[in-house]
């Protein structure tokens, strides 16, 4: 069985554009399966790509071939690259920051610029614009189908190459952790930098009460007890909580609410958060 | 050939988290083709959830194993389930009322209880909160590849612990039928709680003048004289008819216009309907 | 291998009406793989629809069979056909004018009729509403599956009598050429009704300068040079630019930001455009 081939961008919904780069797939080989994470990422947000990927690549089975297209320089001199992830897994996409969170965390094994020679869509030359057609998804293509094993992809170059965006931190301490709020969740639930690991690092166990700060940039905006559970369902509905996200990160969020809308919190702000055990 | 997967949610489309469901399905099996119904259903809507399924399931071949996740109460209490229908097909879903249309509209033949022992996801043991991809998608692909019987999915119950939700009925009379307006489909046309086998059971042929009368609570907000057709298609352009909807149920809608809109009707909000024949 | 179902409509994504149609072609055949272009064209877009098969087509495999369902006369008497394409794929859909741009920018072949005794889903004959499911997605599913050939769709009829709706020309002439900005893709670019190819016959290469003027209705918007390049890429952020589009047609764009919102202009409006060489 050929591994699947998983798409991400922020071409939109409301157009042709992502079937055509499903199509180009299966014009390299019909039997390829093609999946879609998400095409309406934020236009041109290589953080949310990034971060997409990281939590998402784990999901799949060992030899998936993600395709992730947020290029806000296609045609120009990024490079178009495919990189081995230490999961097994393949990341196919312009080296723009988008491998950042998949580095860190999955650990990137090797990296190689696409030759656009052998593995861009040859039937196109004229137009330059769709990278994510005739180049990313055309070469993943070509990857999952196996006619191309990796090292043919191209010329494999330094990880320490890799373009690598800002991450934030968190910064742990015997009973306390600080970090940032960096993304929230379809039901407003807030996203944190600090790792589900560190938690358990920093002694908290569920069923602790957690006195939660948060601030926007030096400001107090927002101070109360948090219980630390499995799961938002352990409190009551509209009552706040704290859990191991999905995502790999620590999540706080309300019950059949929306942790966001509830604090008037900007969805693309980021927010410093600071969780000491009561 | 293995049955397909078919999932909702109402976990948006703007992040991984279905890919998530797609992608664990895959691990247990990569031979299953998956697919959506859709993933925006309005959040913790499980009248919505259920109803979605009513129509949709019976489109599907027998043996399909259709996921629903609309679970406000994850991690909690409630009970994961897989109800086996009468059609044959399988519904894996929290039992929290999503199981009531097909309870009343297909039927359920047996319904079991997820055993976590065995039809969890065995990787993610710390993370609670996302049932939909460890517990639901993962005992639901277990079952469409064959790796579980249904009656290895976990013990059954009595059909009477099923958790159901009210549903709008419908009074019939000879010539005249009483229900309400439940919900609005994607063109602004008001669906029914009268179902097309009773317009037919109060003997109303195609091609009938009946006398409608929609009331906001107990006020009369509209009132005419609408054609029962075979569909929209069948009366000018902007003018109101009634006939057989696709969901089972009785529809009124304006051609090529939206009859929500039209009539400042609100989409969440339930309308009582009165239909006599002239 | 059997051909994919490719399907595009404007039945919105929040409802279960499209998972009725992949569920269909599964009922005919579960072999058979469903992919999507779009569901959320605008209500009742005829010419929407029309151009988006245009680009979107040739980007898949010989054989491939679309279903295209923006129907506002559904269950009327519009014809329900099958085109032949020049490049061997298949379109089913209402004949409203939705084969207009495959007709001029991809030949039909031949064009027949569905027989809607044999190629309509017997099951749901007292629903009429509905024919993107029972009649296009089940006919098609048919084709596609190897059940019926393309002469048993149904009679052939005159490529004559194929609806076509008005599509916006252009006119070139030595150095110049004029023609209407007639689409906004997903980032704000506009899209022309100027072919890529009529760029080049105008003696137009890439690295030229161009005296770029914009009207409303006669009524000059906007006036300045924008440079012919291979894409986006190659201005500046934050500066237009001319380039041959994925979709056949010239467009252009501002790097990394909306042309459309930039210039205040409104998605649904046709403007006029003159570009001359300097």
């Amino acid at each position: 069985m050929k591994p699947a081939i998983v798409m991400q961008s922020d071409f939109g919904t409301d157009s042709g554009l992502v079937s055509c780069m499903h199509g180009i797939c299966k014009i390299v080989d019909q039997e390829l399966q093609i999946y879609d994470i998400t095409h309406i990422l934020p236009a041109f947000d290589i953080e949310a790509a990034s971060f997409c990927l990281q939590y998402t690549v784990p999901c799949w089975p060992e030899g998936t071939v993600f395709v992730s297209v947020v290029d806000p320089g296609v045609g120009t001199e990024r490079r178009a690259s495919v990189a081995k992830l230490k999961n097994g897994s393949y990341v196919v996409s312009p080296d723009n920051g988008t491998f950042t969170y998949s580095f860190y965390m999955i650990g990137i094994e090797e990296i190689r610029e696409i030759d656009e020679a052998v593995n861009r869509y040859p039937k196109t030359k004229e137009i330059s614009v769709f990278h994510g057609r005739d180049l990313f998804s055309y070469c993943a293509a070509r990857l999952a189908s196996g006619q191309i094993t990796f090292e043919e992809v191209g010329s494999s170059y330094p990880l320490e190459e890799i373009v690598l965006h800002k991450i934030y931190s968190s910064d742990k301490k015997s009973g306390c952790v600080e970090g940032s709020i960096v993304w929230f969740d379809p039901f407003g639930s807030a996203g944190t930098s600090i790792k589900n690991a560190d938690l358990a690092q920093c002694g908290f166990t569920i069923g602790d009460k957690m006195a939660v700060k948060i601030y926007d940039k030096s400001e107090l905006m927002l101070e109360g007890i948090i219980p630390y559970e499995k799961s938002f369902g352990y409190v009551e509905k509209g009552k706040e909580v704290l859990f191991n996200g999905l995502t790999s990160f620590a999540t706080i969020a309300i019950n059949e609410g929306s942790f966001a809308d509830q604090h008037h919190m900007e969805r693309d702000k980021i927010y410093q958060i600071r969780i000491e055990k009561v």
